[in-house]
């Protein structure tokens, strides 16, 4: 089956038990910029605000400065941006996703691919 | 803080919906490998055995040979041991997952890791 359907790769950064970056957090990081605040960005992504908030809040725990600065005033409907440390962080992310998506899209990965059925089986009777 | 403890890297290889090969399915291998059947595998894991019976199915119904051999007669008590394909697509993810690993702890993750607290800060008032 072709290689792009067939690795999933998941990059987590941790700060003890909570996620500092993912997937998820990284696609939000990239939404405020684009939407300038973090209830447009949920929406745009589908996602509760209290849910973004959490993420947000998260992420600003986790480093050692804030990732995304919100304007004063109420929260929900003020702006949201990136911090310099968040454009930093969001970068270094994408990149070292960059480089190990590189690095699995070698023989490793064809080999194992040419093994793969192009759809699973039906399943066994139970 | 320690770069050991902060990469988290789930490497997921699909077959249309299906996960063919991941972190738990590779451990339930080599399980089956130790143990020699997966009831006894199920139970090394700590889970259940319909659930380790599903992975290997989902296995099994995904590559384009079974990865499982499992002895005829009641499978729950019967035997099970790696395929010649289920040794080589164990071999292979471990491979990738090192290969992996090896990409990621760079400069890119020390630059990432020297931007993390040692433990969150406590939670904002919400």
């Amino acid at each position: 089956m072709a290689i792009d359907d067939t690795l999933k790769l998941k990059i987590q950064l941790l700060c003890g038990d909570e996620i500092a970056m993912g997937p998820g957090k990284a696609d939000l990081l990239e939404a405020i910029v684009a939407h300038g605040s973090i209830s447009a960005a949920a929406r745009a992504m589908d996602m509760s605000y209290r849910r973004a908030w959490l993420l947000v809040d998260a992420m600003n725990r986790c480093w050692s400065a804030p990732l995304v600065e919100t304007s004063p005033g109420r929260a929900k409907s003020g702006g949201a941006r990136l911090s310099e440390a968040g454009r930093r962080v969001l970068d270094r992310y994408r990149h070292l996703q960059a480089a190990l998506d590189a690095t699995a899209h070698g023989d490793l990965l064809d080999g194992l691919a040419r093994e793969l059925r192009d759809a699973p089986k039906a399943h066994a009777a139970d």
